[in-house]
């Protein structure tokens, strides 16, 4: 015999299926959906549902962007730098390089990362499209910025191939030790990548 | 100029609402949504909507039950074990009861506890009805299952009182040593008051 009521177990099934929220975690928050007395129940499902009916993809670097606006606001804003384009696996990626305020170029989202083990090919991502910008000439410099994880490599390395006969250069982030970090605590291949990445201080 | 579209941002501020959900978090799931090609969100949206409209209150026992329905499952359940009442604070402490199977008996659902601070008082929490309850002489014995917090051991230390003239045994959760935990590791107030009920082993 069910002890919860549908409609509030239906709500831990789903809460469940969101990554790092496990059933305890979700039922949780259903119960305390429950017992909040204000809108934040309606308000998330209002959001929810308008997700994805009101966001679209850029035409131009696969970011987020609202419905029927074909380009995102960083490909509309003639204020940014042509010239540079910082490639990144997600549109989360875009937002962590906007924070650090250090980038004014462009950017190509490529919606995902190599990773045979799920199926995941080059026609899955937004690698023509990259392609196609760099052929009509887009860009001088491309920043490869997929994550430091073996599939992220994978894809960078993927990616210099297919530029390799286009006149553009091709950066990578760099590896090292993260500021504030303890050279103690470093794993040894950072800490290898750091060695070898090594700058003279001038 | 905000970087993300409206409608991303919105479910981000939704979910940033949710207790020990952080901003970065809500930012994950809320990709995490957008990106998943499966009905997840829909379905997140459908149980929210439903979650208030279709639950109601056990007009008995005060647990969550569906709307339209006067008793839960287990008050309408003749199966259990009438003259003992097991007084929790939440829904969810009914849950975590049963998931022991080791009580048969009914519940009482406070739907909260007596916290000062919070200007929670008796009259906010379903302890009058308990009262009536016990004057209808339907239980021989009241297990306070209140959590064993400073707020808990108040609020049954008032139920204490509130049924004292009634004829009717009041027993509260034993405390002591989690199952196993580590002596070494166990707080103090824990371990005096393992002391304190240590039994005889027959």
């Amino acid at each position: 015999m069910a002890i919860l009521p549908a409609p509030v177990q239906n709500l831990i099934n789903a809460l469940a299926r969101l990554p790092g929220i496990g059933p305890k975690t979700a039922s949780r928050l259903a119960f305390y959906l429950l017992r909040s007395s204000d809108d934040l129940g309606e308000q998330l499902a209002r959001a929810l549902t308008e997700l994805k009916s009101a966001t679209g993809t850029c035409s131009i670097c696969y970011n987020i962007t609202l419905a029927g606006q074909e380009h995102c606001e960083i490909c509309a804003n003639p204020q940014r730098a042509d010239g540079t384009i910082c490639v990144v696996e997600e549109p989360m990626d875009v937002l962590a390089m906007e924070r650090t305020g250090g980038f004014n170029g462009r950017y190509h989202v490529l919606q995902g990362v190599l990773s045979p083990i799920e199926g995941i090919g080059p026609d899955d991502l937004k690698i023509r499209q990259l392609v196609e910008r760099v052929r009509n000439g887009e860009a001088k410099e491309i920043i490869l910025a997929t994550n430091p994880s073996m599939e992220g490599d994978a894809t960078a390395l993927y990616l210099r191939q297919q530029l390799l006969s286009y006149p553009v250069r091709v950066t990578r982030l760099a590896r090292g030790l993260p500021v504030g970090s303890d050279l103690e605590y470093a794993d040894q291949n950072t800490l290898l990548r750091a060695l070898a990445g090594r700058q003279e201080i001038s």
